[in-house]
């Protein structure tokens, strides 16, 4: 065990140990596919991914964790998410046995072979989960710091940020999975100093950098979930890549909020970190300083305070045409974290239902970008510019104001902490094309 | 033929003829189920629903028209609609030669009795389609200036209204048929004068007079629907309710629209009205008064500018407690019509998808509050009342702010010109029922 973290089990998958993202701390699940088979569900192990439904067939599960198994081996992930905690837990346990070191089946494991432990780099990833609605938050406090100063220097957050956790509808038809190309929206602008609209590609696509929260059980409508349940309604996370066109948006917004700007497309990494792999990483509610309001009493829990918000390391690199072609790595341009978010996930739940509103299985939450303080923090390219008026200069001398075709947005996200095995969510990146012809 | 109008063919569903909104003229759709049955699709015709799946068994159908019912005879109508136009019209045409006086299967058709033609009134409604995405629009000029007017009296339209068809995402989850109650949410509000805000029951609940459009085949992302291709991603028509808690709206909207404050709820008619039944009640656009801007080319087009507006009545009916209680009718408090759009349905739908957006079979659009002009057109209490300031007065001596436990309000909506039977929705009803116990 030198060497390596005490929690950190080992498995006799060679890979998965050590492996950044997926060793047997992590066990993600999602959705593949290989040679054009029907996707199916699966879990990540190091540079594999256990096919759920071969593991089925071929016994490796009892009671709780077959069920769990079972409703997550088919093409979407929601019938998994229904059944909640008990049952996700049940499997994670099974797994860490099966695949453990010292698992008492690891000789018919490795006879399996390729049918039970499918090679990542052949296999297609899709969208996890059917999604029934996908809410956007804008908990990160900093980026609303950023974007309100753009509009109001002296009073850059509105009256209610600290009270409401503020949110809005976004479109779940345009939710694709990383590595889908992102093409280039059309739509109206207003010119600086015009009085009329133009139509036209975007000249500002930006992309934000967010946390994705996958719903779990969900409520029936008119049925609040209290806060101190709205734990047991997370089915996992992911990261987030909510592509926004600003020029469209600066001139549509108003009075009903983004629409537009935002509905072309919404990338997600294909790999759902469970609540379970990131207990260790859980802490106080950091981002609240002393002498602001107390969250009002259905919003507040005391073990949410101390326990319920996340710290997991974000970051996003930018990988250009120009650095392709000589090909150089993609350059990290931010390193923020989701502590940085003012409202806890519980919080977000338990709000988006105090009216009764109906959560479902599979829905999906964005965070909101999660920029930092510092100006190596900042979650997108409208704060990294100032709105796009300070260029941001890139190590091969090209220069960016927002986002030029052929440009690929990647986001990270790993939790370190010592004496455990870091956890990675894998990537979720995106390629932006040219703008569709105008008929 | 004399006294009735010569376009109106007679059916042998007695029921049928002269019948306010369902003669044989209209045919549209819906779910339904019996004695707690599976639900499925069914056509409304006089006080009867056609069982569609029964009417498939009875081999009544051939070609396209079969393929249409069978697609309609699930539990929702999402494969109907994304068959679109002509497998559409090929059932209209089917049912219209069976259903009609001189149908040569008339005496095959009656034998089945009940189990072809169920009655209405033994029936339950159920939502016509699974809502993948729900997008609510504010294309009623006449509202976006009575609001805009509470909030800017000098300025009461945005400077993009005339441009853009404004809209946002609503929320799928918590879409319900007429007759489903709608418990009035809780919410924080900043009460008048405060600085902080406070949690409880809605105070300022309201409805939306809307129309509804059900999306029919749509697009692939990427790929928008040029404005004279528009008409045949609409499957049909139905009325819709979009709830409103004005007093939590007011908090939470700013900077990102309307969120809980219309969550909670949103009614829809269960019938779809068919585009062919509406043909004959299509205009030209009558809103947009002369000296407006042009829509931009995008959203031009010479036959949606002649032919594209809706020629539809729409009507707002409240029935309180007391007047329940006492044996009184609903009272009519609004008289609106569909020709207060500012925007077709053609513009929304190519509006919606020119960034690229992908619309799916069973989406749904609200068009925004049709309000016009007069007092008494007014489609939502928060405009009658002049944002609660005047009193809505009642026949019967109540007033009204805004809704109280027990209101139900109904919204009823009919085409008629001399000439042509009338075409009507059926009701769009709901009340309101008490907030949920705090915890």
């Amino acid at each position: 065990m030198t060497g390596h973290p005490q929690h950190a089990a080992r498995s006799w998958v060679e890979s998965a140990n050590d492996h950044p993202d997926f060793s047997l701390a992590n066990l993600p699940l999602g959705v593949f596919s290989r040679d054009g088979d029907e996707p199916r569900g699966g879990v990540a192990i190091g540079d594999r991914i256990l096919d759920l439904r071969a593991a089925c067939e071929a016994g490796l599960f009892l009671g709780q964790a077959l069920d769990a198994a079972q409703a997550a081996s088919g093409d979407s992930l929601n019938a998994f998410f229904a059944l909640g905690a008990p049952a996700r837990k049940a499997l994670r346990d099974a797994l860490q046995a099966l695949l453990g070191e010292g698992s008492t089946q690891r000789e018919q494991l490795q006879r399996m072979g390729e049918s039970l432990l499918q090679p990542m780099e052949r296999c297609r990833l899709h969208v996890p989960a059917r999604v029934g609605d996908y809410t956007d938050f804008y908990v990160g406090i900093h980026h609303a710091n950023n974007v309100g100063k753009l509009f109001r220097p002296d009073n850059p957050l509105l009256p209610n940020y600290k009270y409401v956790p503020i949110g809005y509808h976004g479109r779940a038809s345009t939710i694709d999975v990383s590595g889908a190309t992102v093409k280039r929206p059309n739509g109206q602008t207003l010119p600086p100093g015009a009085s009329e609209p133009t139509f036209g590609p975007s000249k500002r696509l930006d992309y934000e950098l967010e946390l994705g929260i996958w719903i779990g059980p969900g409520n029936s409508r008119g049925e609040p979930i209290p806060i101190g349940r709205a734990a047991d309604h997370v089915a996992g996370f992911c990261l987030l890549n909510d592509w926004s066109a600003r020029d469209l948006q600066a001139w549509e917004y108003q009075p009903l909020g983004p629409f537009l700007s935002k509905s072309f497309a919404t990338s997600v990494s294909p790999w759902v970190v469970t609540p379970e792999a990131l207990e260790p990483f859980r802490c106080a509610q950091p981002a609240r300083p002393e002498g602001d309001p107390q969250p009002l009493p259905y919003l507040y829990d005391q073990g949410d305070q101390q326990q319920g918000a996340l710290d997991i390391e974000l970051e996003v690199l930018l990988l250009t045409d120009a650095m392709r072609s000589k090909g150089l790595a993609a350059q990290r341009i931010a390193l923020s974290s989701t502590r940085t978010m003012y409202w806890t996930v519980a919080q977000m739940v338990t709000h988006h239902s105090v009216n009764g509103c109906s959560l479902q299985p599979g829905d999906l939450f964005g965070s909101g970008t999660l920029s930092g303080s510092s100006p190596e923090s900042l979650g997108s390219l409208l704060e990294i510019t100032q709105g796009g008026k300070q260029p941001l200069e890139l190590a091969n001398g090209e220069k960016r104001t927002f986002l030029e075709d052929g440009d690929e947005i990647i986001l990270k996200a790993r939790c370190r902490r010592d004496g455990y095995a870091s956890i990675g969510f894998g990537e979720c990146r995106g390629r932006v094309t040219a703008a569709a012809g105008m008929a």
